[in-house]
């Protein structure tokens, strides 16, 4: 998303989610999107559907489906959720055409904003060009003042109009490397995937920040964000797309260019931290597994003699099973969750307000009164949940609260498609440990190490000199420059364009 | 509305409209477009959506607003009635500072056709661009595959983007010159009312085909395509924009630019016969009073014996009143509007259907049984609601029925922004009058001469050397060429985009 | 209605009306409903929708049909209009059976208001029994109370409902006898429709002050408010229901029984002047014609020099035909509705407040400027309307303002269906006819004499003795006791209900 | 919910819930209602709006709420969650008065459903009087017939509404006494929270099958049907309202009636089985606790030596970590949910419903591939979603799958309020054990026994000469008559109500 007029560092819009992460009112981490698609398969539109159904965790706020039937493309782009707006009957008959991609995310509140509902589509001119994006490019204000300054006329606010610009302006020769020539002007995080008739391209950033693989159903090939997405429809995982490699699929197979100079990979940790989903197999690791090893690990680390550990549900249930088998104590539900919250209570009266979390959950007295609990959370944003919940706690009646967190203390903000709080609120970056661990009013607080999230990775520990993983909201060690950020002085003269919906 | 795939000719849709039409049933031409914009005015957002108010009978599927506020830009647009969308005090709150343009449009229906909605807008490099149009460009295709095919990416099907892409491309100097320079590579019918920051452009084409007027409140200039819409708010009129005449507003005043070669004026005929509000005065003539002299003449031409003359609701009315008095024969009510017709009857079941016109409309049988009727209509399309009109009359016992329509026999299709059936379903191109007259099974059927629509608007009669107006649906006489319509044949490779939403 | 806990008297509730009356701005009197019943047609659900759709001008804000098939009843009542909630096929199709009865009616707004949508439906120990009601009860409260007392539950807040009440608990035999016997303890207004099962019974009150006629189609009977409901469907007028019949009709035909004692009928003369649509015969006369008669006498009465005749639109149109026509003076649309209205500006901000009446009509500026004008309405209630009417006139540039009203001064609230003002609010009841004036800003005002109503109906004039209609709103004569006004003191315990959706 | 023309036996309508529910497609026990009530506090309408929204797992298809404010009533009845209705501050502020009561409900769809939601209220001579009901009468048409035959009018299909008139009808002094000459009259399961302007009555039928307990705040009691409406707004756990007990409170404390014999109370099994929350506290006991104990019963009654225990999300927690414990084998998430379903898929397209429950959950194919797995559910109904479940296993690579339900066999309806299909469609009414686990493919199934359920709740086994539950969908063993099963043959001539809306 580009905010021409605003620094982008401080995108501090915090997406209200649907379900999971209302616990948190907002301190949590987003991800920005999942894209996903198919070539060729007669139920294309259909699977895009369950494909992008499984990913809603990556963004829930819209989603799109663009198919080619050989003649024409049919677009479906809707604000709210996959199962809301693919599920009927005659909207994914509506989507025909044997070749299918989609995109989920998170996007602004509002009708007007369907306009940066992906896919975007364009006519170039010969041939239609469709795509969808995962990821930040950290250079788009830059490329597109340059545009514009050309005659180009931007209609959405999204950073991926500027790849679509670069394509139908390429003077090379084909699609593939129109497209090419165009990722070589940019930069940033991307796992792309675009749909040009009868190519579907698809395309990860050189340091293959964001996730990508590719999986085969019935002769078709899918790229998707994900494996749950094939484990929906029943696909088999073939591989990952590479950190700076193109695809493009046709009915004849994968053809696979490498336009950039070879380096190691270093995907983004907060994949296996609390963006994919538990069941995803993310670069041939079980997300699930990996979360249960940050607890083991974080047992090690930091032991305290305690009753009964309990999550913070329901993304800290995988490191609290790790933490308790470590540990040796006993793990409960001891917060149960109110499976009717919807989305409602958005305008809560003053009461409402003051009762917290306990809209969403409750104590479970019988698990917590009188016992020295330990509470497993995945990570900690502005610090605002962690306080709400041990209060909640010492309200049921737990002697002692010592809280665990499955991650290293976030001290730096995202530029790579990930929703986070200016540094400012990050609670890390603001204070010590022991200042986190009063303001949580927690009896210990302790969070895992650096080179523990390594080691439940597999390593023996972060390699400094060439990192496994980008890490940069633990260390500050971002991968890519930040242009748009270090030419942030003279972004002002767009910021009209921002507010016309 | 630019369909590349399809010829230009075809656009055989026809606006299902929410009172006054639903009469006809489709049997109706249709205008495409109303436009305003007033500068400066501390309440420009809320006059414009008055303006638009007032001049909804130009345009009922969708309506649009932008402001300028000196810094931003803000846009709404929406689908639906002006009533129902601009009428709260929240929407116009949002439409911030004291420059205004506004628009009001026919359109295909759903959501995705919300890109279609004007004002359209852009960001230039140096500034934002707002624009609306009434009317309809004769070389839009031709210009826009030329600018595809120069990496252009277009986002809506109207013609109008073709001239933001042309201003937006322009090597000129400074955004008036830069309108110019688009308006120079156009041909066809335009009135545009646009906005740039501090500038509020007018334009009308050098034939003068669609209507434009300046009007004057509390020191701000104000651009309507009526005089309705000063009237509602209260402006004073100043004069009418000229043919081929360019004003530049700011809030120093109007100046004026004239880029094309003098000539005169040929403006549309139909304004005055069907499109105009009654109470509009259009080229210093008030439209209600030229109505009521077509139905004068009328009389005067096609004298028939009879005991009451009966309007066809509501917009025979001014006709019918005039015949009466030329004819000496008593003015009735003959038809009986039913007011609560709203948007309804949408999937009327097969009795329904049957009944047809009286769902709308009631024959007030103590006027009709046992009379003479003259039936009064200003223009037949199709003639499909002349039938059942005449059928209604016989039903309520009429022994005569006479059918007078105050305009000549439409015979040609509009392409300057009129929505006009195929040549093959206009009832007069198809058939002769003494056809025309027995489809309707109407006694005797008379329209007015074509040198009678001339008389009653104060001509002695057509010059046809120089026409006064352009009256090309009952000649066949376009006043510009049609260059899209004769490079039809190579418009196929377009046709991708019109499906995508 | 019942609002136990306040003066029956002092109903300020005013409708807000959707197409006509917006004009008036709550300025008017409001019918409160409509009936309609047909029996047996295979058709009877569909007709039924017909019908109340051509009575919808008799309350536009709820609707409701049920119909009964041999074994069940189906029911469908909805807020809004006919044509939104009864054109669909699904909602015909689920009122399936041969015999039906309709209803419109006037209600608050809102969901829980649904409860009080007729038809009334109640199960009865050995059958169903739905009814429809017109008009208003004068006991309703009085029997309500004794009705509660012997532990009767009441679920809506109608006066209707204490007619079902009443049927239930009768111990006659027959469903007919039993309707009688209820019948026989009400006072007031009132023309109904009921169905059980195989027989639609049909009633006036007494006085006959609400309408009812009976129509055929293809060997269906029918009931209805007004003949133009026999029009749309294509039946036959047979006769009216007579004041103090009522009529039981079987598959088998028409029986009519006589409970009260004979006296001469006392119709409500408003439905001439404004409630029924004119284009329906209402005791053997046209509407349309009497209104025009009306304008006729008017210009008779009350002369005045001037160049032209404007009709407030569009119930004043007949009246002021009529008095064009007498006076000799031309008829012109001095006022122009703007069709687009809608249902809206419901929120209008401070600009809109202020330009009132020019969002629904505004001057003909070409028929007024200069002008001496008679305006002509059917009526005044609170004089709101006149005032600005008026205004707009001068505004327009007319030289004189003649306000001339087709009915007598309304000085006295009606007890029997009619929503008027508090008499505080009634302008008639406040001023004299010299204040009137000069409340309106008239040059001259002038009402049509009680007499003149008479004459206009073909009378000589009133009979006071024995009058030929109803007419309290002129006089202060009702034409029964209105028992629940002379008890209202200890009305004050049934407050609880009014509050309870 | 009274269908008179049906057996009672037949509700085979399957409620469609929101969220833990969507799992089992329908294959679950519903349970009917929620209830609430506070008196007096000045937040009364806000904390019964929060008191139903923690008892929201009780019913989702509608709720209600009704206060007084010493002199009116007022009540918001909507269908739909409580959060998506009453967390708006305009709703709650609509709800004024220091007495509320308020209902949550299963209901079918439907606008003219909405007569059915409670809180049902009626106005009484001198009173009026509101009432909310958890449970189901089981003489309810037995009464029902004979008040109409007596001309009462029923307005409502609930047996709730019989209460009501049986209220309004006694001819006992006072509303206490008339409320118990009522229940004196009625027979099956009730929990009920009435309000009669200053006393807020609470009663409990003689067999105590539905649960009431009473809370007390800042001085105001409560009623609730569970604990956890307690908790939610901080309120202190007092008692449970008795078997058989009648409990009248108002600002000065509570009085306790006992009008029934004194007998022991046979709650019913299933509050602990499935439906109460597992953070209440019912019967002194933690449902949560009893739920793992029941897993820790089952694990010694059917060991099976396995790699995993993997709970069916989310009611099958509890019980598989008693069965982990006590198997001492790993307990993991192997099945992950979906927390995106929303309200979705409502109209599938087929190759969704062939994917079935992958739209919900998907395996966590790391804990699975490879290993026994011991699936815990709670309950099982048709056994529909055992046999999905049983499948993704095996595709998931599961070498065994065991099936352990941590409850008996159910075999019979229940009549008191627990929505249950059919015996016909209850898997274990139809199948012995070994034709279960064939129907559900799993390796082997087991059953909790009857006696291990008491065990669970800490008894040595169920006391069969006096059951300390009611546990009739396991063994017949009814606590009640059922009389209108009876008399099921002459009920059906009150069917035509069933179908008016």
């Amino acid at each position: 998303m580009i905010s021409p007029g605003h620094k982008p560092s401080a995108t501090t819009k915090m997406a209200c989610t649907t379900d999971d992460d209302q616990w948190h009112d907002g301190d949590r981490l987003n991800e920005e999107c999942g894209v996903f698609g198919i070539i060729p398969h007669q139920d294309a539109g259909a699977f895009t559907a369950l494909g992008l159904h499984a990913l809603q965790h990556r963004g829930q706020e819209a989603a799109g489906i663009v198919t080619y039937d050989g003649e024409q493309y049919h677009s479906e782009r809707r604000l709210g959720l996959v199962g809301d707006n693919f599920s009927k009957q005659a909207v994914v008959d509506r989507l025909v055409g044997d070749r299918a991609i989609g995109h989920v995310r998170y996007s602004t509140t509002g009708e007007t904003a369907l306009r940066n509902v992906q896919p975007l589509y364009a006519d170039l001119d010969t041939l239609g060009f469709a795509i969808c994006h995962n990821g930040n490019l950290t250079n788009a204000l830059t490329i597109r003042k340059q545009l514009v300054s050309d005659g180009a006329i931007c209609q959405s606010t999204t950073d991926t109009e500027v790849i679509v610009h670069l394509v139908s302006r390429s003077k090379r020769h084909g699609i593939v490397h129109r497209f090419i020539d165009a990722l070589l002007q940019i930069e940033g995080a991307y796992a792309l995937v675009a749909l040009a008739e009868d190519i579907m391209l698809g395309a990860r950033d050189p340091d293959g920040i964001r996730p990508l693989i590719i999986g085969k159903l019935d002769g078709a090939y899918i790229l998707a964000s994900e494996t749950c997405a094939l484990d929906i429809i029943g696909a088999e995982f073939v591989r990952e797309v590479e950190n700076g490699e193109v695809v493009a699929i046709t009915k004849d197979g994968i053809e696979s260019h490498r336009p950039f100079p070879k380096r190691p990979a270093r995907p983004c940790i907060f994949e296996y931290i609390y963006f994919a989903r538990p069941d995803s197999i993310v670069g041939g690791h079980s997300v699930y597994n990996i979360r249960k090893r940050m607890g083991e690990q974080l047992a090690q680390e930091s032991a305290v003699d305690a009753d009964v550990i309990v999550p913070i549900p329901d993304s800290g249930v995988p490191a609290a099973i790790g933490y308790a088998d470590a540990a040796g104590i006993p793990f409960e539900l001891g917060i149960i969750r109110n499976h009717y919250v919807g989305r409602t209570f958005i305008e809560p009266q003053q009461q409402v307000r003051a009762l917290g979390v306990k809209l969403k959950h409750s104590a479970n007295r019988g698990q917590i009164a009188g016992k020295r609990v330990i509470l497993i959370d995945d990570s900690v944003v502005r610090g605002t949940t962690s306080l709400k919940i041990v209060s909640m706690m010492r309200d049921a009646g737990a002697t002692e609260v010592h809280m665990r967190i499955a991650c290293p203390p976030i001290t730096h903000p995202d530029y790579y498609g990930i929703d986070t709080p200016d540094r400012e609120s990050l609670l890390a970056a603001r204070f010590t440990l022991e200042e986190m661990r009063e303001y949580m009013t927690a009896d210990t607080l302790a969070f895992l190490s650096i080179d523990g999230v390594y080691k439940a990775a597999g390593y023996t520990g972060r390699d400094n000199a060439a990192p496994q993983f980008t890490d940069h909201c633990f260390t500050g060690d971002y991968p890519t420059r930040l242009r748009d950020r270090e030419e942030d002085s003279d972004n002002r003269q767009l910021s009209l364009l921002a507010e016309v919906g």
